[in-house]
């Protein structure tokens, strides 16, 4: 299959750093996921560092608010936090529960080293960058959860992560992948104009996507313990 | 009739600066909209500054989302967040339109002084310091205006501005107001302990709130043009 | 005169907006400064509020340290702030401290509405922008300090004055400007490439320097009291 | 030997994690540099990483400068910055040409994960935080590397990596630990009061000087490649 499309500035960011991206994309725990080789205690293991992760995602988006640019932008970031702090976190929480993972157990989660890394550099690229380094850090994360939740679900391995693959590859997810792709690319058509991979800031965004995209690859890999 | 109740802390940190608590609850743009004696230009006026108003304070309720400490501190203020611009601000669009002021006047209005002064500081201290002194900045707005709209509602006074009386009087901003000050309390606690009062910290965080204060109270003033 | 040369994004966003400019630079308090017919306690005044005002300009240019781009910038910036808190604070204390103003009493300076509106105006466009909005928001009270000081200087008026304007007109000060002025410009250039005015986001940073420019003509009023 | 004394919150958060703090000073990167086992590719490696880690250090203590709650401590953070800056980068650079790395290979140097994620921690903690939560995170490893160096000084062993030691075993820096131990303390007290350990806020400065401390250790594992 074809990789969906999720916008122009994310088609480029990806081909600029293809080692990076297929580290990421293609790491041995996707793998597993998809072919049902991982171990459950890895899974297990990432279940509990992604609690973490959605708290500190759920920021990044949240400042994504402060430094919007305009209605549209916010109202768009916005929507995106409540839908981490209302839906998804309740649902998170519910899973691990059915996995023998109580809220507690949850909430004294010591996190990972490669947690920490991907998340406080996304939110470091916001706090000292602007919107667009926001954006280029967080988009490994939603549109690589998109592109391998599309991926293994036309694989149709025979798996018991078929949850995890239904919600990233199913429509819902899916749509909100295309929708951030158009954000990114309105984003940066409002402040860069119509040819923005000729300026020297590309280059920093495209940076931004890179090392996030490094780090993201890290963090399958806290999966191990 | 007495002052309605948003919590200790807020009690404590207005009893600490009566001037600028009565000049700003007091003004004479607040009795106007109680008696009806304020000109309808200056309330257009104040509408549409209040547009770009309700910008900022989303952007600062999301700053606080950023600054919690934790998912119940994160869901309370990404509520609020949800609620400013996804009720909120379409309902301000309309009583706009209302009044003649097109949603392109509003998008193209000049911020006055006063506005700047007010939102950049309440920002400012969220970014500077911590998520209590965030809310110590916020304070006098949410709770100031919960506290003018119960007084003014309750002199039921003869005025043209009853929806905006009624608005902020009514059990659904004061709800908010009492949720908003039970948030401040048990932030307090969780960081500073039982005896808050005692420490330099206080200090600082009652300071926060009276520059808002006086920072609100100006911006009545641009009510003037 | 000429106005002085700091830079082709300076002379850029200054001509974009005249008025905010001539209300800035032409202001009664600055045509005082030059023919001495300022009065003596709005001077001091101003002197004290400039105390506070240097801190937190202080902290504007160390968050510039925090979000400049390479190791160059950093250094730009970081001369600035040492500069300012090691060299022109203590003489700043030293000239109030001979004009009757002690130590204590700059420290217990109420902060006036419109010292608080420009400096969080410049903190909040730095934290919520990036290094280019912090500089635009910077710009016009560096660069304009030093067209009004070498205008003053050239025109030679009778005045008691004279210090300010030395300071300000004077070969030191001038170089610091067209330095920033420089600063500015490869910034932009490093970022926004060869042709900035040409892209959206070239709106946006003029539009924060006449924003910050509209702030600082406020700033001179505060001498009034 | 005992411990050096960097002041009284120092001690008390290390000594709460002692197991954190004994895997970072006892590290068997440094017993490598102590008794001159350690292979010199991971020592030049180590040094590269260094530099970037310097930029993103000097950051951090702008953003104290920043975030600094009166001129005293505004003074301190941005002493700190100009030795960075202006001293220890230029001596940095020097070294590293002289072990055969030149000016553009630091500057192409690729951030490590291990790098990133300490430092984007520190940044991350004093934009999210206060002052206090800044220095936290920055403690472990200013005063860390004092203590490191004291006693691999003390140890006196015979080693290549002298030069490394006696840089921060020798007075100079010992004084800035001793410094930057008493600008904690003050900090501390001048907020917090006299008793600061018995409020929930300490549990929160302890535990961000515990996560620092783990991913210092890990910083050290960068020198493997």
């Amino acid at each position: 299959m074809t990789a969906p499309d999720y916008g122009r500035s994310f088609a480029l960011w990806r081909d600029a750093c293809p080692g990076p991206w297929q580290a990421y994309t293609r790491h041995a725990f996707v793998q597993g996921l998809g072919d049902g080789s991982l171990p459950r205690a890895a899974f297990l293991n990432y279940l509990q560092q992604d609690y973490v992760f959605l708290i500190h995602f759920s920021r990044a988006w949240s400042l994504a608010v402060v430094k919007a640019g305009n209605l549209a932008e916010m109202q768009a970031a916005s929507a995106t936090v409540h839908a981490l702090l209302h839906l998804e976190m309740p649902l998170h929480v519910g899973i691990c529960e059915g996995e023998g993972i109580t809220r507690e157990a949850l909430e004294a989660t010591e996190e990972a080293p490669e947690n920490l890394a991907y998340t406080r550099y996304v939110l470091e690229s916001g706090y000292s960058g602007d919107f667009l380094d926001l954006l280029a850090a967080v988009a490994p994360c939603v549109l690589g959860y998109g592109e391998i939740g599309a991926r293994l679900l036309a694989e149709g391995g025979e798996t018991p992560y078929r949850n995890w693959i239904e919600t990233y590859g199913g429509p819902e997810f899916q749509q909100l992948c295309r929708d951030t792709g158009a954000l990114i690319d309105r984003a940066i058509a409002d402040r860069l104009g119509p040819a923005p991979e000729t300026l020297p800031r590309w280059q920093a965004l495209a940076g931004r996507f890179a090392t996030a995209t490094r780090l993201e690859a890290a963090f399958w890999g806290l999966g191990r313990a």
